[in-house]
């Protein structure tokens, strides 16, 4: 990764994520080649915005050629880190984190659940549907277990009111990603980085635009 | 709602969300009042932000004494939509779509999963964990049940490949709202609104800035 990485814009990073499912999803029609207003065009972006953002990263493509697809979904991954596996930890087993630990989605693209925790002490020690190899740990545990199995990633579907002081804890752990999915903003030091998910506002959202759209017959 | 909400843009929008988890939590601290400037800045916006994105939608607050928490939250969730249950379909009952179906969280805030379709025939009639009252359909009974059942909204769990012609499907079934989980972009006609959650793609996000900062001992 180039030294600057800290300085590039979240947009320009989500767009690489773009990029590279679009290029993905390419390379399974066995495309070769695709030029940036292409790939541009199939996400509504301009050619100038493509280039710009790879050219964060150096240099890539040919002119009159356009991009190696199979090249350029390498070099992606390389940037994005996803040409290898991030190991993550699972905190709060409740609905939500059940569904996730068992979701295979993550796995593809390059993330694997080795840790699960919960505050609650009856579930220490109780296996996880879809984890063969774990068991639920008690969140006193992270902070030992974190930088023992390498994580560096966690995703907390905690309730609101406990998810600042499990992000602290996993911030003590080490772990410098979160993804968030309880319905709160979480206050972190600079060199962590979270995502919130919070799947309810998303629906409210979408029923607002629902309400202002007339039902179709 | 106002007549021009066609017109608002999106971040206002999803600013509102924030504004009214914020006022819902206040409120469990009985909180009463709350003017716009510690509304803002419990969120990092600023107290005109605030009072623009309000003024979308008519006169809140009192000058002085600000907004009544309790009047806010219910005007909030009246412009939002959420003042009603909304039904929703979920279609597509791989493991995140068992997930979904089972997660309470939607409930709480006005969401309700009242259908659940799949393309394979052979789960067809099953029952879904969480959902004691619903059996799973087939994809092809969406366009009879979804204006049976009010439903509005949809929930799609699909793999990339289908996930266009499900929501082709939907849209003709009067759907006008989509959270779309698949890791592909929706071309959906103007009145009809998706929002994408990509989770492997926050997870990427998360990875990038990780490794653009140094582990912490």
């Amino acid at each position: 990764m180039s030294p600057g990485a800290d300085s590039i814009p979240d947009p320009a990073v989500r767009r690489l994520s773009l990029y590279l499912r679009q290029l993905e999803a390419l390379r399974t029609t066995d495309r070769r080649t695709i030029s940036s207003r292409e790939l541009g065009e199939s996400l509504n972006l301009t050619d100038a915005q493509v280039r710009k953002d790879l050219a964060y990263f150096g240099q890539f493509g040919q002119p009159g050629i356009g991009y190696q697809v199979d090249e350029l979904v390498g070099q992606l991954r390389r940037i994005l880190g996803t040409d290898r596996v991030w190991n993550v930890a699972l905190v709060g087993l409740g609905n939500l984190g059940r569904a996730l630990a068992a979701y295979r989605g993550f796995l593809h693209k390059g993330f694997q659940v080795v840790a699960v925790f919960d505050i609650d002490p009856s579930k220490t020690g109780l296996p996880i549907a879809g984890l063969e190899s774990i068991r639920v740990q008690h969140i006193d545990d992270l902070k030992k277990t974190a930088p023992a199995k390498w994580i560096r990633l966690a995703v907390l579907t905690v309730p609101a009111e406990s998810a600042q002081s499990v992000a602290d804890l996993c911030i003590e752990a080490g772990i410098g990603g979160i993804l968030n999915f309880a319905p709160v903003s979480l206050n972190v030091p600079a060199h962590v980085a979270v995502r919130s998910v919070d799947l309810a506002v998303q629906l409210e959202q979408l029923a607002f635009r629902v309400m202002a759209s007339p039902p179709r017959p």
